[in-house]
């Protein structure tokens, strides 16, 4: 299914090879030896000889570098800056040597990739250990070719950088390149995205786009691409599988279901969570089970979700950035809430246990409530949810006019509120949109 | 063993009966009665008959309340308004009214309960189905008879308020009651607490008190302990037996391990969070084994802990409370960064993932770094560790001057830094102290 759209096909127009290429003593060496990317090597160093399959050329890597991904899985950087020589073992097999190059496959459906950057197209500068970026969605889903297997990939690159600098306007773009790229035919859209900030974007999605004739999956890794223990292929293996045999019409999140390899596991948008700083089943579902697991292949419904439908999607992108969240902590100095909430529209709080936060905070909150703030409740233990009606301190700032948003994570509501404020500048209509679902972001009973 | 402390004894100076009298006409239908609290009594009604036995009254119950037992455990407040009437089935067992007006055991330990409100001291109002903390430490054992099978109870309310509503200065007095306690031959100091903050307030004492000669466990409920379903009798004697059989020598945490009955957990006091709004099993160690379960009786150890020495108990209770706590969000804006930490010495930032925060933000913790100001990292995540060195946002951040925290906790961080601020007036000190494992709240190698 080869459609017009807005991004590039990646298979026809746009050869990879020639953007990673390698430049420099390492180029030259491989071009000496007529190694390609993909062809088995063996570089040979003053000491070492090491034998792999020849990755692509990142520019982090600097001229010097090679990389080999050895039989082990492991990517190593080798530095052939004296007396190193390069030997051509094998071409690549000819099979996903012609995939890739293969015009569009009539009989494979089109899925979107929108990259972003953060870790899950990233790769290591073998000079420093760091991590970078990579440039382009390319880079990324050339480390998955079995992504070619299943659908016919178009990729696009919207921006590169790590998802803690994601705001706004990047959500709003994407919300625009999504729905555009559904619109256009895709039989999905996968948004590669940094995990750090990952649940906030799927959020915004999630209430920026209506209408889904397909997933939208939003989709990371823990750990680089070319790393041997990266969870990258998986997760965007999984994200491919879902926007190809799924039937979901949901913004979505994909990714590792435990530490070990077997399964992934499909979060609804407004109720994810990044869990643990770095193990690869950081994300977890928070007060409902996910909308399904993709294990061996298969996707295990595992709770109700919404359909695709026939469209068009529709894209709600209005936003009002006036909003801040605050947790609430003993100790917390009204003064630092009345300097806050002077200068924003709306504030979430992330309140102790069923919402609460202390006495000598409650009038702040009502002066601002006063002044046509939005302020609204949220539990900072994430699981469970506000309930304002048990505790005299509930009750009076029910009284100070907070809003109570039930199971909707803190972090959820930042967003939503952001976006409800965006749509109606009416205060009482933007509270009724805070209070009804609009994408399962409140759940009346919680099953965990 | 009976000795002289800061606190009354429950037992032989202060009968509980005498301050939990019903007064008005539920009073003078008992009297006729012959009932006392602990008999078992029948109150018929207009149309109903209740039998079960008479709870003690509470003043939030008004006048004409009588609050039974039933036998199935649920607590029922019966209106004896009109035409009610109350007749007595059999007079409690007398074993258990012995007990409770026995002078001292000198073959029980002596264990202090050290009263500061909470969920675990509260009783239901029945006239409007709200909550309101128990008045008196004696109020709350009352409701656990069985206490004092275990031990000697000593006990004195500190203070009786929400824990929304605990400072710096409800710690200290904690602090340094436990420490009297202790050094006056308490075996153990239990705190009733409410759990909105019971982490904040365990973190706190685990920093404040030093060489400690027994447990000083923190314990609260998350439903209230006239309610059938609450978890406040089995968690007081869980903390108990912590107390009188273990030689734990750390501030501790116990609460349910799960939905269900069938154990209590210890949680260290630095490693401890409660993460669900309402469920029993609310509060889970991060990024460590607990120290141990008590389960039928039992007490499991499931990790190392600091053994019971031999004192005296050392106070170190100076905190400076000119600290704030930072969550990071997509959005969040610089100029809110700078108005708090111009009016703080220390900020505490929750980044997200490895503990992040976006690159424009990064100039202003620099700028209050230069200032004076402590910037501090850990990671929204809760489990896991932040990590400066694997992003060029980390490293931005570590040229600013930020201090990674390891896998602490970011209101254990909070906590910490006003004690450490407390402690020292020399900035590379108070990041030393940091930085040093002083209470188990830096895990060089996390166990989950």
């Amino acid at each position: 299914m080869a459609v017009a759209g807005a991004s590039k096909s990646f298979n026809a127009t746009n050869p990879i090879y020639g953007t990673m290429r390698y430049p420099g003593r390492a180029g030259q060496l491989l071009s000496e030896a007529g190694a390609d990317v993909g062809d088995e090597v063996e570089v040979a160093l003053d000491r070492q000889v090491h034998q792999g399959t020849l990755m692509p050329h990142h520019d982090f890597s600097g001229h010097d570098i090679i990389t080999l991904k050895l039989s082990s899985g492991y990517n190593v950087g080798l530095s052939v800056e004296k007396g190193a020589s390069v030997k051509l073992i094998s071409k690549k097999q000819s099979k996903s040597s012609v995939k890739r190059v293969m015009p569009p496959d009539s009989e494979k459906k089109d899925v979107s990739f929108l990259g972003t950057g953060g870790t899950i197209a990233s790769y290591v500068d073998y000079r420093t250990g760091a991590v970078h970026p990579a440039k382009s969605a390319e880079e990324l889903v050339f480390s998955v070719p079995e992504l070619m297997d299943l659908c016919d990939v178009k990729a696009k690159v919207l921006c590169s950088i790590y998802s803690e600098n994601m705001e706004v306007l990047h959500w709003q773009e994407l919300a625009k390149a999504a729905a555009d790229e559904l619109n256009h035919g895709a039989s999905g859209v996968i948004i590669p995205h940094g995990t750090d900030t990952m649940g906030f974007t799927s959020a915004a999605l999630s209430f920026m786009l209506k209408s889904l004739t397909g997933p939208v999956v939003c989709v990371g890794s823990q750990r680089s691409s070319d790393r041997p223990s990266s969870d990258a292929t998986m997760n965007l293996l999984a994200a491919a599988r879902i926007c190809v045999e799924s039937d979901i019409g949901e913004v979505v999140v994909a990714m590792h279901s435990s530490v070990s390899d077997t399964s992934c596991v499909v979060h609804r948008g407004t109720k994810v969570r990044k869990l643990h700083a770095s193990r690869r089943d950081a994300f977890r579902s928070v007060n409902v089970e996910p909308i399904a697991h993709v294990e061996g292949g298969e996707i295990v419904y595992a709770s109700e979700y919404s359909r695709r439908v026939a469209g068009p999607v529709e894209v709600r992108e209005k936003m009002n950035s006036k909003v801040s969240m605050l947790h609430f902590y003993p100790g917390f100095e009204p003064e630092h809430f009345d300097m806050i909430a002077g200068n924003v529209e709306g504030v979430v709080i992330a309140g102790t246990g069923l919402g609460h936060v202390s006495e000598k905070l409650i009038e702040s909150l009502g002066k601002a409530v006063k002044q046509g703030v939005q302020v609204m409740a949220t539990t900072q233990c994430l699981f469970g949810a506000v309930n304002l009606n048990v505790y005299s301190t509930g009750r009076d700032m029910l009284s100070a006019g907070v809003v109570p948003l039930g199971d909707m994570l803190p972090e959820t509501a930042y967003v939503k509120l952001m976006w409800a404020l965006g749509q109606s500048d009416d205060p009482s209509e933007v509270r009724d949109i805070m209070l009804t679902d609009i994408a399962g972001e409140i759940t009346a009973r919680r099953s965990v």
